[in-house]
């Protein structure tokens, strides 16, 4: 049985389209489809549709979609909102099976659209129509000269390999207009406006298996099933950018009514997508940036040989590979000295990087580039050249499309910054065969994001291995729900514990007498936590005392806490204390997970105590994950030079956090319905002694 | 008497030049120089002189200075670097008393160059000459057509405010190229390479009194008299913006054998610039950025309103708010009201950032703009539109027009972005009175910047008054001197409390016995600590022992102190242990001073602790300065909430801290021989309970 065509392969190749919503008035954006799809070289036949008829561009404009004597492949709506409904039964009625709804006027206007979308999606279930928007300017198939947008797009837009998906049409053109003016090329454009039906994971699926696509960019202001965004974004080796904007609480006012976006929390969203492979960029510069470097050959490491004619230029980029994390890559004595001999002789000193003064001798600048490219030690090259229009120009062309060439041939890449007057930067960037850079600081970004792009690693989804008695935590979670309640402090410690994280000796004591037994037992100094179904965050309310050196300490923290407990939360049923030993030395660190709508379980492993606020150092990964994955995790902190062992202190077990990590993974996966787990602190000692999860807290899903 | 006129006045304003090194050879970089000097329309007379004779644009090139029959103002050298000096000598002959050494191959190119730099410095000064360079590329005075660069302008590079210093001559071509593309204007640049004679600073001076000038941008790799050029800035209310690269040991290579630039400590030329209402930049997009900002009216506080005609720029507007810290200004219901009634109905309702959909009425436009920038609680603006060349082409730019008239009437910031193709922005560029951006993140970012410069205070460099027992500190700084050495701890400590900064109660123990006797008296549990000469960094040799809780206590620590360092530092001379009480409660901060051998004495205040090397939060400012400084460096430290007290923590005792940072700073303006100074740890009690010294140390510089 063959598979069945991929419901967007009709929507970018129809071989017939009406257009509807055209009349002969100036102002009607109906015709400016009809025109650009005329000026774009449309391969196919268009027909227009308005109520009023008339003629257009030596066509009549039909006045029902029912009156076109033909078969129709895709019909582009931009008719009143109000009339959709009714304009859509008439496409079904006609056998239409793929429509544009260009229209604006549902969800993202309020209650009252979001019923008429609602109708409209129901009308084409039943007519077995597949729809793009509504709210959106439709699609671009370059290469078949297909545009259904409404506005006209940058007559310089070539024929290429990025293909874009774009929520919003505004931001969509915008893009179109960057790789125009920066001589890129397009395959494909969809904007998919309220993704009512057609959706991006969708447009990805079909454009991951597009021949003509080649790089992927997307630009979303909600994300609602990132479990599949990510997979497929495994699927694939094409480079996917995506710009995910709405990130916070200023942005979401709008985006809700824009487009009616959901916002998900922006850390789980930058995870996902990096653990995804997924190149995330936040404004259209780093697009640029991203879109010119990917055409390069790969960056394979970290260094880089800088060459300028401009000392100065020279200087800034080595700022700026400093500031990017790029080590200026060491070139061999010899290499250096012999180059020497082909410059003035005492004016410039060679060096990384290299000032090659005002002499300009292709064959020596050739020379140069092509041996230090050729270097083992060397990953990519920025070549800064300065200029004249006049006097040097066509040498100058001659120079970068050199360049190009030695880059291709060594499979390294060489990032040139031309420094010259704008108008002849615009130039080179549309006849050039690679891609010109503007600053050198933006030469040096492009490598940079070359390098990280190449250098993550998507690690499999797979739940690792490890200690898991699900029966015990079974048992604990039935009992919680059967009393309608989250764990308690022991229970979740107790979850935690079946899963391999080791936690801390404790009592639960229900009585003074009994903390008094506790802490003599467990061993002086003692710490006091009360226990209570109502109480989540026991220290704001005075509920745990710390350092309790003595007996008669256990007795007056007991009443302590019994008291402020009575002031703080009245009513609450108090089962008691739980009585701990006091540890020593150590670190503090927190490990939890969070389940995000979107995406699923978030894993977070983050630096503990007063400074977690100010400093923000978290790690997240979507679970499942492997082992490689809860390792990088640690790394990627910025406390991570201090659980290494910085300046000789202690270094940190940090394969028992790698394990705790993984627990929580484990039991995300394994039970679903905890939707927030926090191991706050969780206490690393020193290598070799392991970590001890101090308290726990977890919330259930409500039962549905 | 009258003041003589600045020396600059001369190399900007001359009314003969002569082109020294100027021959009939088409490669010949001299005569590019006199064919600018000619095309950018130079109102003076020009002189070519080249030892080869011949004519050029139908004047005569004479063989030597001498032969030039006319006195000669400016005179501009592109001869070999072996010959500089003894056409310098002709040129004092002459009475030349203006030179410009454009020629390269002095001290940036090693050490005989280096040796030629002093010749050449010493025949200046027997002949009174001033001069500019070596290793640059001159002056441009846009406002007299004079350009002494042997590389074209662009033709599109208008006369205006912007002046330019820059230490590289390539760099400085591209600011006056992105200056060209911007649709920007020039007055006056001058490269100053190698600033043997003319540096920076003088070119400084002349510019903040130049009338013609109202913006000054400086390109610098190193920074020598930095006091002068604080004490400059602090002198006018011109905007001066630089860009010092050259910021870590990666660039430095390169800088030395450049232009001789020597590396200043990249944090404390951050600094000092903010302290002198400096704005620093690090890239030239952000150079664009702040020139276009800076010629909009100032932005007073941090509320912006957004209005776009694209949603989705919208959202990525308000993205770009939230990430520059920007705050979408809160805009009246009925305002908003009353704008919903010009749109279409239901389209899209409207709030802050402000959708405009695609209704496209310049009447309602204006008056939403108008009405909005009227509001006292609005700041600023962001205008965002989005149009197709043709049809709209006219009605936009009138649009802008409009925005810019309505941002000088109501004295407020209008960033507008204009999203079309590129070749459009281009041209608005160059006909627009005011700034276009390309992005919408580059319009926030201006804004940003434009808070930020407005926002700046320049504190007054004051000594600030406090407790100074100079006489005490001069009698311990004495004994050092006689004896050679640094001061030891208790010094050190004593010299910090005649400042007022309170220390710890100390008692010097020279034996066990001693150390038993005092620990007892301050009370346990006590601290040990080694003093030695010869020993700074105690703890990292086992010279420091904490929480001592008991006699015998006291005598282990002191017993394994002592073997610590018999092992770890034979042969010292150690004067016993420092005995104090171990303090509970209280946050660990650093406060410190060091000299920077450009600006002055940094002072220096930040997070202590394990993680001081990890986050690196320290804020620094150049002694003297005034008490509200000493305030605002606390504040801008990130664990700044921690002080103020987050989440219910105890906030710290502020003034104590600001107290000891002030008396840090009279100690190293009265006592400038104090080259390091730590208060490490100095720990900060709660709000009202005082700060205490823990640990001190100092370095004096080495006696001449």
């Amino acid at each position: 049985m063959a598979t069945p065509p991929h419901p967007l392969q009709t929507f970018f190749n129809p071989e017939t389209v009406a257009v509807v919503g055209v009349s002969e008035k100036p102002d009607n954006l109906g015709r400016v489809i009809s025109g650009n799809l005329h000026s774009f070289g449309f391969n196919g036949i268009v027909y227009e549709v308005g109520p009023d008829g008339g003629t257009i561009y030596g066509r009549r404009i039909y006045r029902a979609v029912s009156d076109i004597p033909d078969r129709v492949d895709l019909a582009v709506l931009l008719v009143p909102a109000r009339v959709v409904p009714e304009v859509l039964t008439e496409c079904g009625r006609k056998g239409i099976r793929h429509v544009i709804i260009e229209t604006a006027g549902f969800s993202e206007s309020g209650p009252d659209g979001a019923l008429r979308e609602q109708e409209v999606a129901a009308i084409a279930a039943e007519n077995d129509i597949r729809f793009v928007g509504p709210n959106c300017i439709g699609l671009v198939n370059r290469h078949a000269g297909l545009s259904t947008a409404f506005v006209t797009l940058d007559p310089l837009l070539k024929e290429g390999g990025t293909s874009v998906i774009t929520q919003s049409g505004g931001v969509g053109i915008s893009i179109l207009n960057m790789l125009a003016s920066e001589g890129g090329g397009l395959a494909k454009m969809i904007s998919v406006g309220n993704k009512v039906d057609i959706d991006e994971n969708d447009a990805l699926e079909y454009l991951i298996d597009d021949p003509e696509t080649e790089i992927i960019t997307m630009y979303l202001e909600g994300i609602q099933d990132g479990r599949r965004l990510m997979s497929l974004a495994r699927s694939t080796d094409k480079p996917i950018l995506i710009h995910k904007s709405n990130i916070g609480e200023a942005a979401r006012g709008i985006a809700s009514s824009h487009t009616a976006a959901l916002s998900a929390d922006d850390a789980v969203v930058d995870a996902a997508l990096r653990q995804a492979g997924i190149a995330r960029f936040r404004d259209s510069e780093t697009l640029v940036h991203y879109l010119k470097a990917l055409t390069l050959p790969p960056m394979r490491g970290n260094r880089v040989a800088v060459l300028s004619r401009s000392g100065g230029h020279a200087v800034i980029a080595a700022d700026a590979c400093e500031l990017q994390g790029l080590q200026l890559a060491e070139l061999p004595r010899e290499f250096l000295d012999e180059a020497q001999t082909h410059l003035r002789a005492n004016v410039i000193s060679l060096t990384n990087p290299m000032d090659l003064g005002d002499l300009f001798d292709l064959d020596v600048y050739e020379r140069l580039a092509e041996g230090t490219l050729k270097m083992d030690g060397v990953d990519g090259m920025v070549f800064m050249h300065t200029y004249m229009v006049g006097p040097d120009g066509d040498r100058s062309q001659r120079l970068f499309e050199r360049l190009h060439e030695l880059s291709v041939e060594t499979g390294k890449p060489v990032a040139v910054h031309a420094d010259t007057v704008a108008s002849e930067v615009s130039r080179l960037k549309q006849v050039l065969p690679g891609p010109v850079f503007q600053e050198p600081s933006d030469a040096v970004r492009a490598l940079s994001l070359l390098r990280d792009y190449w250098k993550v690693e998507v690690p499999a989804p797979v739940r690792p291995d490890g200690p898991a008695d699900a029966a015990a935590v079974r048992a604990i979670l039935d009992t919680c729900r059967r009393e309608g309640r989250n764990p308690l402090l022991q229970e979740s410690m107790a979850i935690a514990s079946a899963y391999g994280v080791p936690v801390i000796a404790s009592r639960l004591a229900a009585t003074e007498d009994e903390a008094v037994a506790a802490a003599l037992e467990l061993g002086l100094p003692a710490v006091l936590k009360v226990i209570s179904p109502e109480i989540s965050h026991k220290s704001d309310l005075g509920g745990v005392q710390l350092s309790i050196r003595s007996e008669e300490g256990v007795r007056t923290a007991y009443g302590e806490i019994m008291e402020a407990v009575a002031a703080g939360a009245p009513g609450s049923h108090v089962a008691g204390v739980l009585v701990q030993p006091m540890l020593r030395g150590g670190r503090d660190l927190i490990v939890g997970a969070r389940l995000d709508p979107n995406f699923g379980h978030a894993v977070v492993a983050g630096m503990g105590g007063v400074f977690v606020e100010v400093f923000r150092d978290v790690a997240i990964r979507i679970a499942p994950f492997p082992k490689s994955a809860a390792a990088a995790m640690l790394r990627e902190l910025k406390v991570w030079p201090v659980l290494e062992g910085v300046r000789g202190q202690e270094a940190s077990d940090v394969d028992a956090l790698i394990d705790a990590i993984l627990a929580v993974a484990r039991l995300v996966t394994d039970f679903p319905e905890i939707v927030e787990l926090d191991l706050n602190p969780i206490r690393v000692m020193a290598s070799g002694k392991g970590c001890l999860a101090l308290d726990a807290r977890m919330n259930l899903a409500p039962l549905s």
